[in-house]
């Protein structure tokens, strides 16, 4: 059987295992677990509807199922917790190091967290559950392996020598001053290229720690400006606590594109796709909620015109595509400036600039549609002065659109509301508002007369 | 002064950058760019509205220009490269390595390429050029820095040391045999903690290594399932010929991720925020005139029932709230099938049970809101009928929503088409489609009988 291509891996994988398990051949489908990495166990669990999963968690070997717990999260780790016994769960958290293993442990029930918490050595787990998970604590291992200052690059080398086991993923040292403090941080390249006799502290880098409460996104923007590849967490007295690498900063950057993309349509990135329906539904049935409230708020706009409608019906034909058009380039500006915000690429120094641009975006976009849409509408219904009102109320739905676009999101940004998951909405209000408001009312004005 | 937040560190920078420039406090500028990483200088450039931008460019220490358009893409490179002299630019290009280099030159006029290209010791420029950017040749570097399976822990050691200098990032070097034939990896930690006779060959990973031809998006899965932080690239012969970094694909991913958040409103990340006016209206024309046909389509088939409406006007005041529940519910559904298609969580082998749950859910949220939409209606129009026709619609257009939700992005990507591109075009297409059909064609069949 040919290999087959990564990218059809998980697909390949995740095929395999539902054949497996329809045939009820669960020797094969451990021993092609058995294939694979935690991350891509964790994978095809969260692909796999709710039965097929809990069948496949079943025949997972415990020895597997720390990793594969740790690379989950949400819903559909709570869900495999339910399906585990205590002790397995006991024993997968003990596999885990204290970051990872404070992680899964709060989503455990009191009872089996204070078995984890009973068994010995475990003081370290105590403080990675003190860390707020949504800072530089959280993010942290505690694998800092500190060396001083003082000691020589061969002094250095023997020490690590003799740790026998060391992290793959140790690219730099940390150098401290007596009583664990911080002094910088030395590369392992340095070291291992630097002659034997020469003094640690002469080769470190002494660029500041990350503070112990930096929240995770500003520690990701550090990393990513500045080419990191890990970097010493400190705490307020200055004392080395812990160590974060760009493995960490990678997950952090995923969540934060994941819950851009998700929350614009009013979904959580710690949802099940295969949540029961109901649960499923309830959750979705709040944003449309929310819709509703708009769309009513439109439908209340365009009665106000109950009167001018009835007198010329291809008013009510032709009023959607003004609402539309404006909703579209208002989305446009907007998606914008939501990621010029994340990206710290748009800031009140720059957004009187930008909003002048979008407006004036806006206004040639508008002039150059609604001289087509006019034309169009005035063809079709053989009514010049329509095609105008439209045109009209295109330039100033798609002007008013940019504007909105721009100040909406900057709004929210201030108030600390997320402008990913309410922008959409209060822009398309506007939108809506806006487009129905003018061609219907331009209509009322200069149509009836 | 207090040092500000990193988080609104990019602010401050925008903000005193452009105070500087507005003042003339050219040489106060100068050095607040001198502290500065090379990444922070670029997104400093983005954030420019174009004439600071150019001003600050002109001040640029040409030695800090390298790294900088490194940092950089699409148009906004384009427009500082037109603004540098040919001689500058050879001398940026010859700071960076040659894969940097190679995607840099590739924005070069021919004439400053080959200049460039004259250079002597740029025989490796060329072999970067000649790979393919979306492939792991583009991304690789070309410093795998191979030992030899035979040699012993001390002996690479002694090998590292006469190195004098060796890349930072470097966790792990790559074994070869002879003709540089791919052997596995051995991690600078195990080396670092095994016995000084230990030959390499007994320490190494056997993993395979990444082709020279596996596209950009398969190398990210697999760091990001594996937990890799480098891993060698091998020619068809299996030779190697390079190395990628977890820091290579951290910009795969937050390229993925921008691409992901600016292509469902048409929009393309290589643009400039400050782009021209003109230049920017006639980018965004294309999308709103896509995006008119549809508009226009919806408007068609409201034109096919304007007998009815001129009947009951209250059907033009309620119309637009079918059309635009349909729509939300189905993109919540769609934003889930784009996401789960980019993550490999969906694919043909649980296409079928994502459809039928989220139909489901169509349904459920169908029946739930139709009863309330027809309270609503039937109380503000006096007309019972008229909310029931109202509620029947929004269950067939919530569940049309559904399915074409997970269809029509499974389409696109079967079709090697972006679903995040065109895929809210399309489903807008069908849930205004259906949504005016169904609550107009339900009220002409039994509102005017």
């Amino acid at each position: 059987m040919p290999s087959p291509r990564p990218q059809d891996h998980s697909d390949f994988n995740l095929q395999q295992i539902i054949n497996d398990l329809d045939n009820g051949a669960l020797y094969d489908a451990r021993g092609h677990l058995h294939s694979l990495y935690p991350a891509e166990i964790a994978l095809l669990l969260r692909s796999l509807p709710t039965d097929y999963r809990y069948r496949l968690w079943k025949i997972m070997a415990p020895e597997a199922m720390g990793e594969t717990l740790a690379a989950l999260h949400g819903e559909v780790r709570i869900g495999l917790i339910e399906h585990t016994s205590g002790t397995d769960l006991v024993a997968a958290a003990n596999q885990l190091e204290p970051r990872d293993m404070a992680d899964l442990v709060a989503d455990f029930s009191s009872e089996v967290r204070e078995k984890v918490l009973k068994k010995d050595g475990n003081s370290r787990l105590e403080a990675a559950l003190s860390y707020d998970g949504h800072t530089a604590g959280g993010l942290m291992s505690m694998d800092a392996l500190p060396i001083r200052g003082d000691v020589t690059v061969d002094e250095t080398l023997a020490y690590l020598r003799a740790q026998k086991t060391m992290q793959a993923n140790m690219d730099s040292l940390v150098v401290v001053a007596r009583n664990n403090r911080y002094l910088g941080m030395v590369s392992i390249a340095t070291i291992l290229t630097s002659d034997a006799e020469t003094r640690i502290s002469t080769l470190m880098d002494t660029a500041e720690a990350i503070p112990l409460n930096m929240p995770v996104a500003e520690v990701a923007t550090i990393f990513e400006q500045r080419n990191l590849l890990s970097k010493a967490v400190i705490d307020e007295q200055g004392i080395v606590v812990g160590r974060i690498t760009l493995e960490e900063v990678l997950d952090v950057i995923r969540e934060e594109a994941d819950h851009a993309i998700l929350s614009s349509a009013g979904l959580d990135e710690e949802h099940d796709l295969f949540a029961p329906v109901l649960v499923s539904a309830r959750r979705r049935a709040v944003w449309l909620g929310v819709n509703l409230f708009t769309a009513f708020l439109a439908s209340w706009v365009i009665g106000l015109f109950e009167a001018t409608i009835d007198q010329i019906v291809a008013l009510a034909v032709l009023m959607p595509v003004v609402a539309s058009m404006g909703g579209i380039a208002g989305s446009q500006t907007l998606t914008l400036v939501i990621r010029g915000l994340a990206l710290h690429q748009i800031s009140s120094s720059n957004a009187m600039s930008f909003l002048f641009k979008e407006m004036s975006v806006g206004a040639v976009n508008g002039i150059v549609w609604s001289i087509i849409v006019a034309m169009i509408a005035a063809a079709w219904f053989s009514n010049g002065p329509l095609g105008m009102m439209l045109g009209g109320a295109m330039i100033i739905n798609l002007s008013c659109a940019a504007i909105a676009g721009v100040l909406i999101p900057l709004f929210l940004h201030k108030k600390g509301i997320d402008p990913a998951l309410a922008g959409g909405v209060l822009l398309t209000t506007v939108t809506d508002v806006i487009g129905f408001m003018s061609f219907l009312g331009l209509a009322t004005i200069f149509l009836l007369a």
